[in-house]
């Protein structure tokens, strides 16, 4: 077996994800549980930590391990300032946290970013400047826009200085909040969707005139007229939302393909609507996390 | 006393408003309660009818009653058919249904209405026709666009043929949801606001490029950095919210003042945001659906 280089642990607010990772990149093993940051109690970090990763530490004793993810931010671990931008390996390397726990073992945590551009609110990211590192380090044709879907999607801007800008969109927390606790989701049913229900939530969206806040009243009329078959009305919902996003985030751009980050369902979604917009996405593929933690535990020297 | 001549009774999905009428639209007595069509199991709507307004019933036991609201919807007591636009007076008494209950007693029911334009998708109300009735037997100048605030805020326009159109936003629902489900109120404390967050949020929206999903994460960000104190996050977002709402509603249209139907805060707020946007906000005053009631009455020959 070829001997692990990292443990790689992408620890978010859902999910908290490990890997162990050889030179090049691939991952040897992983583990996956539904321990995200918000089901921790205070000062549980590093105990579950040592729980879930018990086997692998004792296997691997002076194997190094990086952080990344919203384990950083106020209700997780340690919390990191956020770095300005721009942004690039060098920058985030050289504001990594090393944190001492038992048996003298340090672990590297990497800080977040957070666009702070005079013109608007302020837009932050945890854990995906890594997934972002891990993206230029595969391919560093530049300049590049990537859009990493999630509850809450976002989109950078990749230049020669590295991540440049990017802007977050609560597309798919309105969703579920909007499914699970508003009026629209009581006429919705659970079944094989139309796909063409998505489409025309995109394109409804992209023509429609009115507001977002009137075109989702659409998602109940559509059921109460029985336009729509109530399995369809989830994915008619998803369509808008959606649609909204890539209308926005597309505006005055360019047509250059846009990098998708991820994988699974969510991400053939939006590659389908980035197609409907006439803009071509590439998925990047996924555990591009784990090669960013790789570049920047290179750059820390913690490994060869 | 001057006796009354009509008991109204508007049921809406979460408040139960039950009102004795004199012949000049003035109210003498009101019932108000949290008996919404919601908290009413199918069957019981005839039961809590009659326990709710038994003194009344047997103090004036011929006295007409009528029923608008959500009360003639799928969950309601008595479904009735959404009658098509233009609708005036005429039309709708024409369609309201009468009901007998016990003691040979005949309830009143008024149908909601639909707006069928070709170009989109449905629009539906239930309860606002009636107001809206009682708003025109007010202020008869015609045309006139009037705002009916809410958990759905409802934008409809009065011509000649009597109500010609009207748009449903979910400017409140998605407020509530946003603000009790998801990541936007977890930083929201309860507070002295000040009202220059509530115009902060109007402005942001009103000259902001981006679109809302984006622009709702600066609720969280001007949080996390302080930017904003705690106590005003509630407001900023509310005026997000309706500032998108303006902005769509009041696009290409005209400047004419723009009449406001209800009472309260939120009619406050939405009067402040359209001088904000630079359009007078006319507030018609609450109780219309009583002087619409009276209006459908009169023209059922219920009340002289």
């Amino acid at each position: 077996m070829i001997p692990p280089v990292l443990l790689g642990v992408d620890w978010g607010t859902s999910r908290f994800r490990a890997y162990l990772v050889v030179a090049a990149g691939a991952v040897l093993a992983r583990i996956e549980t539904g321990d995200g940051i918000l089901s921790v109690a205070p000062g549980g970090f590093e105990t579950l930590f040592h729980q879930r990763l018990q086997a692998w530490l004792a296997q691997w004793p002076t194997l190094p391990v990086v952080l990344s993810g919203m384990i950083t931010s106020r209700n997780g671990w340690l919390e990191l300032d956020y770095q300005a931008l721009p942004a690039d390996g060098d920058s985030l390397a050289g504001a990594m946290r090393a944190h001492p726990v038992g048996n003298g073992r340090l672990l590297h945590f990497v800080p977040g970013l957070a666009d702070l551009a005079d013109d608007r609110a302020p837009d932050v990211m945890r854990g995906e400047e890594t997934q972002l590192l891990g993206l230029l380090s595969l391919a560093p044709a530049l300049p590049a826009r990537v859009l990493l879907p999630g509850t809450h999607s976002k989109w950078a801007r990749i230049g020669q200085r590295g991540i440049e800008g990017f802007r977050t969109y609560m597309t798919g927390e309105c969703y579920a909040v909007l499914r699970e606790h508003s009026i629209l989701g009581r006429l919705m049913r659970p079944g094989a969707a139309d796909p063409a229900a998505f489409d025309k939530g995109l394109n409804d969206r992209r023509s429609g005139a009115a507001s977002l806040l009137q075109q989702l009243f659409a998602v109940r009329t559509l059921g109460l007229f029985e336009r729509m078959p109530a399995t369809d009305l989830a994915d008619y919902l998803s369509g808008l939302l959606i649609g909204d996003e890539l209308a926005a985030a597309l505006a005055g751009d360019d047509d250059s393909p846009v990098h998708l980050v991820g994988s699974g369902p969510l991400v053939a979604r939006y590659r389908r609507a980035l197609e409907v917009f006439g803009v071509s996405g590439r998925v990047a593929g996924s555990d591009l996390a784990v090669l960013g933690q790789l570049a920047l535990a290179r750059k820390r020297g913690l490994v060869r």
